[in-house]
């Protein structure tokens, strides 16, 4: 019998926290990788698109704008959008980063906390300390596939060979220099993309990638396509042959990936620029006429590579489940976006762990696009996860604490070692 | 972390029913607000529906059956339904304005309670008494575009322009001539239709109006059309010209509202007359198969209107947090119709909580027909709301007590009153 | 407002416990309804395919493969999954039904397992100890068309003529040969299709059979088709005309429903064959993106016909809830497969309970092959029950623990009486 037990969640939670993470997905720059000022923070998409959304006119972003100007427009706007769980994100960073000593963060507190940022985030360690202050040993990165992966330390920060460009935009010309520059090969018909594509593979296995990924809007529906019509696309750079581009290059990456032994993050469901007026970062949203099983064939030809699934929305999160529940390649992985709210996480995380094997599910990952931002959703995600454990596995099935706390660790450390190799 | 507190969810219910509310949607008659007879409130779909669908012959419920026998049939019905929080309004209203003295109404109680209510029904100061016991300040009506907005003070009953014959009838030679009738202008082309159009808003809005509401199938996509193919349909009274009638009525009705800053509320995903041999109003049901992006096209045309959007199934309600994250412009407004049960609630006024800026939040409308049911109605949503910010924002968060109910006001209130202009 | 009392919860648990069970779906083999090793339970398809999607080469499953081994294989991989729920079910069987010590299987409680199991399992009187055991009255059985019927007592095993083969595979030879061989009417024309189906209805009505079943694909929208047109499909072998076959006989089954005044099960939503490797049973999955409207025609058409609906995916369930509403002739049913886990039972009961007359729901079904699961099922199910009873009926509406009982007992058992007539 499920039941609300306040000090077995806390225990389980303080347990958790102890549980070294390892962060499978973020948009860190990992020659930048923390914030340099509070814009670095409050310029995050979900603070501009949510203060736009509350009114902010989007002028108020504009390059033009002194960062600390922009800061206090957002700043205007967040007591709009306090009751966001977003926000708490953000007071939480003041607070443990920045000692913010108070529980809002209003207009009148740009200057003061400004401050406070500016002091600490220019410290010479303060990478290392929000490191050691997050607990964090190891954060995958998004790199585009020309990225340099050089001036960084690659076994803690890990490159992930990112995949949208080369498979939604390869009819563009300069996508194509782009490969060229990178690889030296000039793709013109099927063997030279085939050529260019093993090389990029190469090059970013050979610096430590451990992942290759790309996100996926609604409709797609990834399917093989003839040899002959692959290479005919690429010879023709007239006509529109954008469908066989994306098919034939997206299904190359899965061979790829098979041959590279990567796993493959698919990350499902986003339509881009849906509001076409919206902030940087702040136009996408996505469409619940979606299913997994567009991607039956590609699961079903590929048995060797693993594919860590994502979905936009809690309304895939069955479909998530189910697949993962039967098909041996297919894992869960994280919340993702629109879906890392606690309410959707509470109910999608309650039906893995209910059906899924443990060892193929990748609890959590950030998203973030600087460091400071881990420590926050991650402790949103262990708040969660520490009550689903508390009431499913230790009071309803009389798990132990220490095998509820097994199960995490699971989640948010040893399955992204097993799954990735790192 | 979240956790259970009864007394604390008392205190903060206690608190949010001292907010005087503002019903933003109903289907009030100004002119016959109050229930006459308990027929008048036992013919509520709800019952009516429920009852049939357990079993009883909708010929009972036929215009030549004497209304106390109707309520007898029905009543010889509940307790069937008496699981359903339909049944516990009801038994609200028994309770609250008629002072029925037991927790159910059964099928014996019908004369005794026929008599409760008649004789309460008809003092002469009950409209004000409703008001007053409900906390009621201000109701939204919905108008057929027809309709005089006469004898009722519009300050508390505030009309609301219908417009769903206009759009999904105006091949229907009866809708033409009501708009003739009403506007003097006989509409045969886009000139005359744009001038009929703009009369209504016009006396609409001289009366006090402050909403332009429709109800949408889940295929829906509004779209704007070539002026010349709009006049052709509005020309050729013969062909089947409903589609481009349809679409062109729409977006013209989006122009007038942002030519005369009204809102639109769009009520998304009803399919009319499923089941065919329903009762009255009995006969409405929906597809989950659609999405909120068939709409991106209108909320990128009319940044200047707000659209307060409700939706019919839960499983749209991701959406409709996410679309009014992003879109300045969407309000999430309700819970509506089968969406509009505890478990559905719940979840829906998490997700939006979580997610969308508390001033971009229409929290309830009754979408009553007789005012009675106003207080049943939003008990039912207080009390979940007051669960909700107990859960999630006092305990959760460290939120203060008057916080939270800070928060409940805007919901229901203060939101209505800005969004609205009341 | 709700509450967490767990001693409420366990009291009504207690109590729903006490209902004898009628079980309206499963697969049980009524000559054979127990297992016989613990094979036969870790053979279900819920350990294969959990333990294939875990890690487990198929070929451990072979058909060459010993019994033994095959459960050696399978309890190696247990570890793996022991989070799910499936695996609590096993657990359960394995302590109440074999007095198995422990709280966690593990690989090596192979050889003792096996040995408990054994000596069990071959007492006489073991098919009466499990229905004795698990208070199980009558278990209905899901019959192929051409099932002989017979040595088994059908008051308490109670047949129902499954469908599948006959809507789906209409079109292949073997299906038509077993429908003569066990009607005597070769098929070649309508009038011959009509008289071989009447045929089965009477031969399985005679042996007791009480309701007919069928699972349904996404994309399956029913809808009367010409005589003309199913005529010329059953006349014409060659060709391709499985579409007409499919309509036309599920029509026909439904007519022969409202005939024979049988109920008719429809099973929505699953998609067979999606992991074309997969495990035997463990190969199906479901894909989001439809609707119960494409039943409209079929609840309008049929109002005589009492259709118990299971939906595969919870996101339907909302549909499910409001079809049941509104249409008399639409009942509820049970937690099909993918849904039948306890977050997403919990949801979906809450939303039945809330919404749909009490009358009108069957609260559950075991789906079971072996007598042995219905136990460890049905208990998951009626510790949610439990809890739904206490938090929305008893603490929140002030339901007394007797009528919150009486309403388990309809979802339980006396619903299943009434609409199937046992």
């Amino acid at each position: 019998m499920q039941a609300r037990d306040i000090r077995l969640e806390q225990t389980l939670f303080d347990a958790i926290c102890r549980i070294p993470l390892i962060d499978p997905h973020s948009h860190i720059d990992a020659t930048s990788p923390t914030a340099k000022t509070l814009d670095d923070l409050l310029g995050y998409h979900y603070y501009t698109e949510l203060a736009h959304s509350a009114g902010m006119n989007k002028d108020a972003l504009g390059p033009d704008i002194e960062p600390r100007e922009r800061v206090r427009s957002i700043l205007g706007y967040l007591d709009r959008l306090d009751n966001t769980v977003q926000y708490s994100w953000f007071v939480q960073i003041a607070q443990r980063f920045f000692d913010f000593p108070r529980d809002r963060v209003r207009a009148e507190d740009a200057d003061e906390l400004w401050q406070m940022a500016a002091e600490r985030l220019n410290r010479q360690d303060w990478e290392q300390h929000v490191f050691n202050v997050s607990n964090l040993e190891k954060v995958f990165l998004t790199n585009n596939f020309d990225e340099p992966l050089e001036g960084f330390d690659t076994s803690r920060c890990i490159p992930c060979l990112r995949t949208d460009d080369l498979v939604f935009r390869f009819g563009e010309r300069e996508t194509r220099q782009r490969l060229a520059s990178v690889t030296g090969i000039e793709v013109g018909d099927l063997a030279t993309m085939k050529r260019a594509v093993h090389q990029l593979f190469e090059r970013f296995v050979s610096r430590g990638a451990k992942a290759c990924a790309i996100s996926l809007p609604p409709r797609f529906a990834p399917a093989p396509i003839a040899e002959q019509d692959f290479d005919r696309a690429l010879r023709e750079s007239d006509g529109d042959h954008s469908t066989w581009l994306t098919l034939g290059t997206f299904w190359l990456l899965a061979e790829c990936c098979r041959e590279f032994q990567l796993p493959f993050d698919l990350m499902l469901g986003v339509n881009r620029q849906v509001y076409r007026h919206g902030v940087f970062q702040g136009q996408d949203l996505f469409d619940s006429r979606t299913s997994m099983i567009l991607y039956a064939d590609l699961f079903n030809g590929f048995p060797e590579v693993t594919f860590c699934v994502s979905v936009l929305a809690s309304t895939q999160n069955q479909e998530l489940t189910s697949y993962a529940w039967i098909f041996p390649n297919v894992v869960t992985s994280g919340h993702w976006w629109y879906s890392n709210i606690p309410t959707y996480i509470e109910q999608d995380c309650r039906a893995r762990l209910q059906a899924v094997p443990k060892t193929k599910q990748i609890g959590y990952y950030s998203d973030a696009y600087k460091l400071e931002f881990i420590l926050p959703k991650y402790d949103m995600y262990r708040r969660i996860l520490a009550r689903v454990l508390a009431e499913d596995f230790v009071v309803a099935r009389g798990w132990s604490e220490e095998e509820a706390v097994a199960l995490a660790r699971l989640l948010l450390r040893d399955n992204a070692r097993a799954i990735f190799g790192v």
